[in-house]
């Protein structure tokens, strides 16, 4: 997602990248463990909490902090923009600053693996790692929202995350459900990482099936441009032999 | 979904649909809002009812004259009507009319992009768009179904809306539950919007994948026209030289 | 689904399937009218639900009879059984009987139109034949298997049609369920028809994606056999000359 | 999932193998048994059950001592352990140790297809036979941690198999819902294997569909290497008769 940029400048938005990737990294987990720490601790005493909360917008600041930066080293600002529209969306929903956390797995090797599997194998522990970091969120959140609605049917961390689960996944049980508007949006979100957990999984599985027949099927494989060019030099030295 | 047409016809037919491209919009507009506005506010005043409900006869009266102009200004009458199935769907079915406004989404540019991109986020786009306006419409009307109901557990627009984004993801909580007939008739659609949302997501990520393995795997490219075409002029090239 | 036969035997399967074509087709609606009477009017004279009882068995002779005649005239008998094992299906499991109505779509032309867009319309209307008429098919059953136990919450036809609808979207709402063995052994052929009818649909617009990609994205074509044989009748063109 | 290994090492792996094959799937069997057993028959003795109990720890002895025999066998441990993690994760998970029944589906041939065919129609037989055992094992382990929750509503071997089905096709009436821990996590390996399953079933179509559809548009047939080789033997030829 970075920006196309010029010169001497690519230099410096480079260097403010990689400084700040583990930062931002231990900021995002920081803010996770802020947010999570008083839904599921309720008794917890009123000085943490303010510590909790006073993380949370430290942690909104250093995001904040790090769009503007970027923004003003950018050579075209409105096309950083536009290029960079998920580091806009962690800033203004904190829910989703958590997804930083999936740049870990870009750490991930594939050795020994064509680039085809080694693709597909980092689609699938993306997907994995956004289903897994959503449903905890998600069920941190709709817990949040829901506890004290007198009709609440989820007022537990282990039913906030077993409805996260079926309504990722559209089971939809209906055992429990969030009856207030916070928790429908929360659902909302998670049925839409569902449907492209679902896709993703079915894309990537086809892909496979796809490649795995063609391999099979030698005799029907189409002619690759290594052989098409072989020929055009076996013409070239043809052409060679008559000029002379 | 335009016909062929053939020579000077096609100028009427064509600018006929230029000119009338906005007041049909504008149309759509007007329908969706006399249509929402008496469900959504019950204690709105006789004549504001009536008025509405006038709004929306007028709107049809435009639509069915729209089609019979277009039907008049073909030159295959048959082959118009088999090519124009949506908007025939349109002018019998009035909650699909709003279904126009997604036109607006044709103006959206994907500049500097390559032409699978584009094709894919337009895709996107006009899923999403007619989801949510499929959501919007349906909750409309399966509140107006059921909300006189005794049994009806749909009687406020936010649970219709719930409802029926849960019936479009294939959730299916069972909180909320139609009793009515129109109300079923309306999950009917739902449920395939929804069935037809999921299949186009996972189909554009399946040939996005495909793609994007298809370009690392550069060895394995399959040759190209250009390429076999540039072989065919080395040859047609030999071949003047032996002649000469 | 047609064996492969040898010689002047060919002649006779063939004669024999093109003239029991249309009695077998007026079987299967035959069968489904003696099946859905007694089960949607409840009220029904004894004499009519044994005289659809009668016509249940006389479709069932006949369909036996043409599976027994068609093994008969078969060159090689478990060839045949394992090539029609859909017409043995339709043999063993009377419900199925009525997907040979089926056969009806085959008439429907897909003109001027290219091989992909009719393949695609086929498999698209196949499929939603196939769904309605297990929809309706599966509601029968399920009423039938239903109505009478004490704990039911399918005992109308209309509940057994939306139960079947949103059973086979994968909606599952839960607000009518089967409770007898019968019913549920039904709601399994119904989830696995969802299943199927979900996949078909992807696929189908994934196939149409990614040929829709390819023909925008005319510079990276592969190059087709046609255009590699004209290159191969201007190099034999060549040889010729040389030869001279 | 065997590892890359040199020489005569080899054959002592592949020997062993080979060897065990059989005594490991009687192994699986007899687990199977031992597992359901006591479950759907709370009546049996408390010898049979100590039996039971006895025939579930020596089945694990033996897949454990398997793998440790192939571990010590193998040329380069770390590989071994990298490419056989499924093989570790049936010693760790005994409920997973049924799996190993599928092997007996590579008996399966597919005879007279072509290599396309042959690979679908294993992998469609494979994703059923797992997803078969996977509802069974999983009505088994879920029927048995419910079974004695004052709360549960999911108390016979009926209905415990009936919930995983509509938990693995994600229809989730709701109607059975699980309440412990461990029937949720049991819940959750349903709903993967579903969303595998799906997504699966939907790969499968869509790799014949295009298929199906490139088979029938014969002019637009890539070019294969066999044609272009046909013109590199051709062009050769020419350039030696060139040479003469």
């Amino acid at each position: 997602m970075s920006t196309v940029r010029g010169g001497w400048e690519s230099s410096w938005v480079d260097r403010w990248e990689q400084r700040t990737e583990w930062p931002l990294m231990a900021a995002a987990l920081l803010f996770l463990v802020s947010y999570a720490w008083p839904i599921l601790d309720p008794d917890l005493s009123p000085g943490l909490v303010a510590a909790c909360a006073a993380v949370g917008w430290a942690t909104w600041a250093v995001f904040g902090l790090d769009y503007l930066v970027r923004i003003a080293l950018a050579e075209h600002r409105g096309r950083f923009v536009a290029h960079n529209l998920v580091d806009l969306a962690v800033v203004a929903l904190p829910l989703l600053r958590p997804l930083r956390l999936l740049r870990v797995l870009t750490m991930l090797r594939f050795l020994n693996r064509s680039a085809a599997t080694a693709f597909r194998g980092r689609v699938i522990i993306y997907v994995t790692g956004a289903a897994a970091l959503l449903i905890f969120v998600a069920a941190l959140a709709v817990l949040e929202a829901e506890r004290l609605h007198p009709e609440a049917t989820i007022t537990e961390f282990g039913d906030a995350a077993w409805w996260a689960l079926t309504t990722m996944t559209t089971v939809g049980y209906g055992d429990h459900v969030p009856v207030t508007g916070t928790g429908r949006v929360v659902a909302s979100a998670l049925m839409l990482g569902g449907i492209a957990l679902l896709g993703t999984v079915t894309a990537t599985l086809a892909s496979w099936i796809v490649q795995r027949i063609a391999e099979n099927d030698t005799s029907e494989q189409a002619a690759t441009r290594a052989q098409v060019e072989a020929l055009a030099v076996e013409i070239r030295a043809l052409r060679n032999r008559l000029d002379r």
